[in-house]
């Protein structure tokens, strides 16, 4: 591996990052607060040190399958911890643990949370933390291809290492120019939800940190009872419909706005999604309709759950822990369908699943008939090996983390479901689990080895696994 | 399909189980029981029945492997079935679906059970339930190859589809031989066990009935405090090493009878399961040490606990739903965990995690070093693409039955933990599960709903998915 090319791409990102948190030290400024010392001393080191790495421009940049996945592992853990190092200076986290928990979360886009009381925080926190939710949802690495000059043969290692999805990489002929429309895209859609939300009387800067919230499939929210604070049905209307829509292959949008209509809608995984959300809306609704005033209420409530999980966004409206146990066994297993591949959100993903499903109809069939030879297809094309040893290797990884991680969560004080659930709101990115952890729950009582577990998880889920495991592979680091 | 031919070796197989039921019902007869209408009516009618689809051969069988599949499916309802109405007919079960339960949890070598007072039934009663667990264990219709006549080339697709693991059935080219030879073994090592189990003072038939139990891997017992009743350190010890020695492939004994002791130790996958049996032993042992009177005991608990669960036979010393939530995910995680292909324990089996955990680890590889090419091997030969196919198609039409099943038994007044083991308890074969179905529970009061979908599960489990779904298959029934 070419540590130096790795460590160049490094201090660029870190330098963007340092420019990025001269926000929250404006609104610290403006709101007066006490935060200001700690985000502009942060925001002044990771602008020098980011301009060190970065004015040392090398010659030739070395960017192969395994530096493009060790730059990826190595910028989402040097930019959660320095975007941890303001809550841990201004004492509105004292943990440093726990503050890397909360920015980790918030980089994943998980949303879990180790704040007993998120309504004590201040605006400039407020914003930084969803803030991470936005970046995160499209990609750190993503933004400083959009906006820092490079060329593109060697970004591509680079985005394919972290842009969710199994096949996003062969689309993108001119990188940059694809980071930046994708950017685009996501900066139209979240100032939409930003309109819609304004429209339904929810202020001004809730709407722009919750829309940052939902756009990146997050789930922090600024108030102790999530997004059930605001007690409307529009506002919840609009973002489960908002939530749906960042759950979407942004390839899509690109196609629609090029005028496919048609070949949009047509896409395989799009129409399984949409089925898997109705069949998983409709069966919670009729369970749970007795709980509540008649069987709108129930939707209400049904629906916005089903996105806010299968999104893996994690915003409550309702306490799903008293529903009953069917309901809840729907939502852990939507928890790890997950949102459509190159969207903002995580879990296994929908394309996956499709391919799975289809991989284990094909050998059910082939036990009963040895000679019949039917090739796999999915999206119309014919899934070659590498692709479905890629999908088998990659569930076999993901099983074996998930194992693990359950195993060691389980030494803390927890009962199996909740370790259980831990583990698949952390991995998947989704944020809340049940019981302790569950929707009036969270983190912070857990000890720090179960942190520690839960901030590789959300990591490892977040990049799909590789990046992460690929750091901790002996022979990557070998000089070449 | 040819219907026919599956009808024939159905006449055989019920005819078999005919002569099998004389056995309860000699002992009915000598102990002059209640039960003796029930065994008589039954097996007479089996063997009437039976011999007139006996009597009428065919001049041409047309085995193929639907026809196998089929046949393993078939056979396998149909003997749980009959095999329940003594039961049922005796009113000692007084639910049809409960003995149904009972018997393909027997056949299965399951072990849960739904009886709430074990110690009420019969002696007849007793050494049927437990006789099921034995035949069920080596295969119904490998004993039919064994002991009725027939010739080799049909009973390969049928052998295939009965025998645990995925490699069995390259290995036997004289069929009914390897039949008979894995009955010998099947009986001698059985025979070791109840002499052992005598010498430490336990009742004759108690030691005949719990060598049955522990040779098929079941579980089932005769004591309400199942192996725990005995309360001897002696008879733990000696059912835990027999547990573990009927975990193990028995192509490695059959190795040992031609000398080949060497290659017999060598073979990988029993090197993963010794590795897997003492990590988890060590595990527990230590976490549990705290709640006994020092180590030893422990040790004792948690090596029965391990060898109990990893063989899937599911015998009791200790409430291990009282243990802490890390040694109850671990034996979870050994629940999936299983034994070794080609021995009569159930799960997913250790060679599938050996390749499981290969794939992964070179799928991790890959992603770093897209262009090295190395072959995955196991146990000294490199495992070609069919293989690996058929056992991502295994793992993930496992994984969507599991899923499937896990949403429907939730419908059910259970809380998450508890659906999730019932699920894993009876789609692996072991028997109890945690909570109200844990140590010191039952599935007396599950619905009907989930007996049924437990049935489905007991039965994918033991025949390893392929026969149950091929029933369920539609093109399968086509003529031809």
């Amino acid at each position: 591996m070419s540590i130096k090319s790795v460590l160049y791409i490094l201090g660029k990102v870190v330098f963007l990052l340092g420019l990025l948190m001269l926000i929250p030290l404006a609104i610290a400024l403006f709101m007066k607060e006490d935060t200001v010392v700690a985000y502009a001393s942060v925001a002044a080191a990771s602008l020098a040190v980011g301009a060190i790495g970065f004015c040392r421009k090398r010659k030739k940049l070395t960017i192969r399958a395994r530096e493009g996945l060790a730059i990826a592992g190595l910028v989402w853990i040097v930019v959660s911890f320095i975007s941890a190092l303001p809550f841990f200076i201004s004492r509105e986290i004292p943990s440093l643990l726990d503050a890397m928990f909360e920015t980790v979360s918030g980089y994943t886009t998980t949303g879990s949370t180790i704040l007993t009381d998120i309504e004590a925080l201040s605006y400039s926190s407020h914003f930084w933390r969803c803030f991470t939710h936005w970046i995160g949802g499209m990609g750190v690495l993503v933004l400083a291809l959009a906006l820092l000059p490079g060329n593109d043969t060697q970004s591509m290692h680079i985005m394919r290492a972290e842009v969710p999805g199994p096949t996003v990489g062969k689309l993108v002929s001119r990188i940059r120019v694809t980071a930046r429309l994708l950017y685009v895209i996501y900066v139209a859609l979240t100032a939409l939800e930003v309109v819609f939300l304004l429209i339904g009387g929810m202020p001004l800067f809730d709407s722009i940190v919750t829309s940052f919230a939902t756009a990146g499939t997050g789930g922090f929210a600024i108030k102790n009872a999530s997004i059930a604070a605001y007690n409307s049905a529009y506002i919840d209307i609009v973002i489960t419909v908002f939530m749906l829509v960042f759950s979407v292959n942004f390839t899509l949008y690109y196609l629609v706005l090029l005028g496919q209509f048609k070949t949009a809608v047509k896409s395989e995984e799009l129409r399984w999604f949409a089925g898997i959300v109705i069949v998983a809306t409709a069966l919670i609704t009729i369970n749970i309709s007795p709980l509540y005033n008649g069987i709108f209420e129930a939707l209400r409530y049904s629906s916005f759950q089903v996105a806010s999980i299968i999104s893996t966004t994690g915003f409550i409206t309702a306490n799903y822990d008293l529903w009953p146990t069917f309901s809840q066994t729907v939502l852990v297993l939507l928890m790890f369908i997950g949102a459509c591949a190159g969207s903002t959100g995580g879990g296994i993903k929908v394309y996956r699943l499709v391919v799975i499903c289809k991989t284990a109809f094909a050998t059910v069939r082939r036990q009963l008939f040895p000679r019949s030879v039917a090739p796999l297809k999915h999206e119309g094309k014919i899934l070659d090996d590498e692709v479905r040893n890629g999908i088998t290797g990659y569930m076999f990884a993901y099983i074996t983390i998930a194992a693990i991680s359950t195993l060691l969560i389980s030494l803390d004080n927890v009962v199996f479901s909740e370790a259980f659930s831990a583990m698949a709101a952390c991995l998947n990115n989704i944020g809340p689990g049940l019981g302790k952890i569950g929707a009036t729950g969270n983190f912070a009582d857990l000890s720090g080895l179960s942190k520690a577990v839960l901030i590789f998880d959300m990591l490892a889920g977040r990049l799909e696994l590789f990046p992460i495991l690929a750091i901790l592979y002996p022979t990557a680091w070998k000089k070449g």
